[in-house]
């Protein structure tokens, strides 16, 4: 059995989008205080520049340009608690969503490792906020749903019911939706969405070079091919992406 | 016309679920440097008791008890401006999830305030979160769909779609849902979803007297009354709600 006084700690961190002013309080703090910090590289560089080169370990790439397996990480995390270390796993936006958190909760509990769990800015919601959209509003939705565009490969079907997604009349934002945008588009106008439809692409949000693409449901991935939107980017769906246009004059730090 | 430059500004800031250690950094800094925090209740007390008492103003409730229309704060967020201070519309958790902040941001670009939106970490996330629960998962569900409990009463008739939510697959998160459970939860099970589907209640999330409760669709109603679960709380539903089990022992700051 593990000496749970040896043990250190590992904070599971959200980084939110990229721009370290929305880092939480506890992250900011976090950052100074770790040894170790594990890290990919979607904090983006402002944030990453925080955190001095000898306490940092990218577990994002490995030398040769291949990813790191997430067993890696899992294994790492342990590691480093067991030395008696203070981990932080920084992950982009929130840890929570699609962001693998929820397995590296588990795997810290499995090996008797004692952890916190830092939530973070998501880019899903504050991606179209910054960009003047709300995800949710009074007059238009009752619901916002968050779907991955990229779903696991692993799988054998396209666990996304892009029909029932439509049903719900909610807000949709697609996170890791880039290169799927023409199959999820076309799905979506199939299960008898409105192709009039107001969508926008929110490239970088928060980042110093943010991008904001803005079309219908029919010509969203034509804008995207003429703007040459690339990932990271959030692709909001819905009468809550046609507000944009209304306030965008008065909106600063756009 | 208005001359701009002497018209203040407004930020539109989330404060998060309630401790004030997840305030982003840009939050924390812009209520020090307020004219006026414009708040409600939802932040809660360890976040209000932060603003110096002389530098804000409880739009929440007027004196005799009564809610303030939402015409007054917006009115109030105009005039503020107008008279060249910056402004601070505080709102609980992410300004756009259930918050009106749509609909804020488009009072102001109306009457020509210039305003920022700075996003919060928003309940519907870390309230399931810090208690254990993660809202996506990989081997779960490729999608989660956050949805109001308490529909706007002078809408004609109910606009959540229960059955294309279920029917979704994915995680749901209700908010305001506490009062309702009853309602949605058999709504739920009628439109097929598993009675033993896990379900969660996470009651003043982040707060210094945060609970949480769990059951199944079927069983969480007895368990918030048992309980005494009351607003604010967050419902979890879905096979992420069981993973808290797993976790909880080793999980810190719970
Ligand atoms: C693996 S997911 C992780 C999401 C992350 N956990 C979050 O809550 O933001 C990666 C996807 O997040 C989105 N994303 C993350 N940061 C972003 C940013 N700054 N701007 C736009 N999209 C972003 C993109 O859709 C990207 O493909
Ligand atoms: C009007 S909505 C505002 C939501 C807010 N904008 C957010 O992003 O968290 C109010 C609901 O948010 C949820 N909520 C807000 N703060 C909470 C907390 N600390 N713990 C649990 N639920 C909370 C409850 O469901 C509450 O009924």
């Amino acid at each position: 059995m593990t000496d749970r006084t040896a043990v250190g700690k590992v904070y599971l961190v959200g980084s939110g989008p990229g721009d370290p002013d929305l880092l939480t309080v506890k992250a900011r703090r976090l950052l100074d205080e770790a040894d170790v910090v594990l890290h990919d590289k979607l904090p983006g560089p402002k944030i990453l520049d925080l955190i001095p080169e000898d306490r940092r370990e990218d577990v994002g790439k490995r030398a040769g340009g291949e990813w790191t397996p997430q067993e890696y990480t899992n294994a790492r995390m342990v590691e480093l608690a067991r030395e008696g270390k203070t981990v932080v796993r920084l992950k982009g936006g929130d840890p929570t969503v699609f962001g693998r958190g929820g397995e590296e909760m588990v795997t810290l509990a499995e090996n008797e490792i004692p952890f916190e769990v830092v939530p973070g800015i998501t880019s899903a919601i504050a991606g179209p906020e910054v960009a003047g959209i709300p995800v949710t509003h009074r007059d238009h939705v009752s619901s916002v749903s968050f779907v991955t565009g990229h779903e696991d490969p692993t799988k054998d079907e396209s666990a996304v019911d892009w029909g029932a997604l439509a049903a719900t009349g909610g807000t949709i934002v697609v996170l890791m939706g880039v290169g799927k945008l023409p199959d999820y588009t076309a799905a979506l106008r199939e299960a008898g969405m409105d192709p009039e439809t107001p969508v926008a692409l929110v490239e970088r949000a928060t980042w110093p070079d943010q991008r904001v693409a803005t079309g219908t449901l029919e010509t969203i991935v034509d804008v995207r091919d003429a703007e040459g939107i690339e990932p990271p980017a959030i692709t909001v769906i819905g009468a809550v992406a046609g507000q944009r246009e209304r306030v965008v004059e008065f909106l600063e730090g756009d």
